[in-house]
């Protein structure tokens, strides 16, 4: 069986960015912790808790030493209470993330009524929500349909949401306001890793895509995939099960943006071994 | 046969003020022109012949008195020309042609690169693009497929384009851009008379569109007719072909925003002795 590796996959610029800020802030006096996974990927988070860096899932539960913002970003109140700590901040918040914080910030000054497209309860999501003050989140088009008319209304996008879908909801949103102003904070590398995907129509007979469950990125590629082949989203080799793979000839495999390396070569490895 | 007018139907507000600025402007001393036709409708325009407002085509043409701008509005330059000549203006460009202009010009200003959707040659958006400095003008979704990427990209929109076509547009524009940021432009009376045309759907055998072939929302309106029932598209009553009705119970009417009341009784007055 041939395995094709996705010509895009694992580690964004931001997530690579963020576990680097994690591996050097591991060194610093005192306690290092991180507000929620740094990224969401559960093999990832086991390397840094070998260097003593420690998942908290509350912004209470920090009480001194190095907090590190992970690449989801986190809602300006966070910031002041960690502040009012005397906490250490590591921000490792994604620059792009960080734009579309700006950008929500900036529609909200000039007077905008916020629509973020993205997940509810993702924490980029949350983050980008605080930098708002007030904004309504949706995901699909039919959510879109049930919004109010308003004035003038603002968008920003969860930077992983797929452009596709995106564009399905912009001409409701059109629908709804006399002034549409969007800011298409997708990045570069969703786009990237989607494309990827995209590219093995008609190319491989199943597609396997590496990832945390609880990563909406990988999700997200996964969903996509599922439209070209057979998928099946793992986490980690160890979840390969030889009879998805019975009678293929071609495998492709993807992985979202949170997917290190190490974890993708060893599902190409195992696949290769069939 | 039964005749069903349109539930809106003929002058729109931002006629009906042309119309009644020239009508004002003919007491005036000195010779009275308009810059173009005032509305798209030859039998309008010879009403106000009659009251010696004389037409001229060409800004060079005008010499002395008084200039009317007509409900499309001009470019800037056009002022310029007309005041270093010493000629009496009366604007009567329409207030929501004005608001176009309004965000074209404050687009550029804020470095947008701009798109107008409209008709290339329709002098409301030859007006607009004068405000807007440059702008590129597009009418379809191919045309919007051919635009280049740009950085951030300002839109808006000839008062009396349809919906449902910007709709399509939109999204299309939004993968051109990092922000997109769309004015809709589009006036309620435009909205108001393509809605009581579709309104015909299912009620009407025959649709009698009545309004000045170089009138654009006329158009439009009867492009929408022609998806609903067989439609004709008529300037005055004395077009209609007794044939066109033969074995229809009910015929629908309906009119442009720049097609007389007297136009339309006489279409309907003539429909009914059938």
């Amino acid at each position: 069986m041939k395995v094709v590796r996705a010509s895009k996959a694992g580690f964004c610029f931001g997530v690579k960015r963020a576990v680097k800020l994690s591996e050097e802030a591991s060194k610093k006096k005192g306690p290092v912790h991180t507000l929620g996974p740094v990224v969401h990927n559960p093999q990832a988070i086991e390397r840094l808790e070998h260097m003593s860096v420690k998942e908290i899932n509350e912004i209470r539960e920090a009480r001194r030493g190095t907090v590190i913002i992970r690449a989801h970003g986190i809602p300006p109140e966070d910031y002041k209470v960690l502040e009012s700590k005397g906490i250490e901040i590591v921000d490792a918040t994604c620059p792009f993330v960080k734009k579309a914080q700006d950008y929500a910030r900036m529609l909200h000054d000039e007077g905008y009524a916020i629509v973020i497209i993205g997940e509810k309860d993702h924490p980029e999501v949350r983050g980008i929500k605080g930098h708002a003050k007030e904004a309504t989140v949706i995901e699909t088009p039919e959510e879109a349909e049930r919004l109010q008319m308003c004035g003038k209304m603002g968008v920003v996008v969860q930077t992983t949401q797929e452009q596709a879908v995106v564009g399905k909801i912009i001409p409701i949103l059109f629908n709804k306001t006399k002034e549409l102003r969007v800011f298409n904070t997708i990045c570069s590398a969703t786009g990237e890793r989607q494309e990827a995907v995209k590219g093995f129509a008609g190319k491989v007979d199943v597609i396997v895509v590496v990832g945390g469950r609880n990563s909406g990125n990988t999700r997200r590629l996964a969903q996509i995939a599922g439209r070209i082949a057979p998928t099946y989203h793992i986490e980690t080799a160890r979840e390969l099960k030889k009879e998805w793979f019975r009678g293929a000839k071609t495998v492709g495999v993807a992985a979202g943006a949170s997917t290190p390396d190490f974890v993708i070569d060893e599902v190409v490895k195992r696949l290769e071994s069939y």
